[in-house]
């Protein structure tokens, strides 16, 4: 298999970053040989037309980011041959944003955005006002994979099954700090933040949280109202202000 | 007209906040009467479906906010009946966003986003590297102009005409700090601003600024290169993400 190594053209598999990066779910080592799915096959032969000898970066979550290079595997599909690391898994602080869905395209939007600000575990929280949609956890999952390779980003946000705001109450421990982002809060959230610990936040529907789960949330121990300034966000913008916020506090 | 004003429902006039927030154009001031354009008012009548005696919020950016009372004048036309001021218009810091056009829907996002996060000016930057899009101003504001009815803000985003980067740099006062946000900045935005000092922030195209731009940028005086976390972000994200950080320090 070594001569398929041979193949890389050394400048793209060292110095230069390949053009192209992919998510894939299997374990990253050298000389591992990966078959992706048809569709993805299809998605770099067809649509970005990748040839032969290409040399592409591999990220599963776990392993850092490997230099494969591309080949064919039969008509339709590749085979990526795993050649060297090009970096190391970082450590990635947890960072679980909570929002109530909201309609499509803002919540496909939430989803890539939250990817490239670096939220680790997305949760949908089901409050009263939700407009419950129905959630395609596959499809946001995809969204967050595609911006993962995008934005250079090592690993992807676990897309979480949708819970009720009364449960994810229930289950939360004291200890553990919740950044109830509140239209009324009165903290500033970088008063708050102390990156890089585990943080979460939570973020309501378009029309708020009702009366009551704003009474039950700020009776809740660990859970701390915060304020994103003067206006009314919409839902989408909220969860990115406090990621970006709590991004720009870290650093 | 007083018998117009004791139309308006004394605890909407008073108390709780209208529904509606509306911009216009014209001064406003006590027993001003304001005929909105035939779109404006199709858009109370039959979109919103306001009824007569009803109290919307109007803005116009300079004057604060007033209560009006929505009445009928002809068929298919209102006439807004100013009461009183609800708010005082605020003094805001100057925040321009310089960026390099991007193609729709994500240049409509950045203006909405931009416009809930407190953005001041917004100008179109011409890089080497953007795919220059026709841009509709009038269009920008118009989305500029809804985003500001929702958040409750009292003023609209200036949507400049685009300039290119040589342009704007050259004729950029020395004394005026322009955040660069650069994917290989060194300092945290944080460390560089210090709210509510007016400030410029500028973001590229997809793609990035060419070397040559960015070697311009960093020869500048003025010019402050500032990083926004460790990963590449969208165009649009990055111009989202420096206003949120800017807003949580500011707070």
């Amino acid at each position: 298999m070594s001569d398929h190594h041979a193949k890389a053209p050394p400048e793209a598999a060292t110095d230069s970053r390949p053009r192209r990066r992919l998510f894939v779910t299997e374990t990253l080592v050298e000389r591992a040989e990966i078959i992706p799915p048809r569709e993805v096959s299809h998605r770099l032969l067809s649509v970005l037309r990748l040839p032969p000898g290409e040399v592409v970066a591999l990220f599963n979550g776990r392993d850092g980011e490997w230099a494969a290079v591309l080949e064919l595997a039969g008509k339709r599909d590749v085979r990526l041959a795993v050649s060297h690391r090009l970096k190391r898994q970082p450590v990635e602080p947890e960072l679980q944003l909570c929002f109530a869905p909201i309609k499509q395209p803002r919540i496909d939007w939430l989803v890539e955005k939250a990817t490239e600000l670096g939220a680790t575990r997305l949760t949908p929280v089901i409050t009263r006002r939700t407009q419950m949609q129905k959630l395609r956890p596959e499809r946001l999952e995809a969204i967050a994979i595609e911006a993962a390779e995008q934005c250079e980003r090592l690993s992807v946000p676990r897309i979480e099954p949708a819970v009720a705001l009364e449960r994810l109450l229930a289950a939360w421990p004291d200890d553990r700090p919740l950044l109830f982002c509140d239209e009324r809060g009165e903290a500033p959230l970088l008063a708050l933040v102390a990156p890089p610990a585990p943080l979460a936040m939570l973020v309501g529907p378009e029309g708020g949280f009702a009366p009551e789960e704003t009474a039950a949330l700020r009776a809740r121990a660990g859970v701390l109202p915060v304020s994103l300034g003067p206006r009314i966000l919409r839902a989408e913008t909220a969860a990115l202000a406090a990621l970006s916020m709590w991004l720009g506090a870290g650093r």
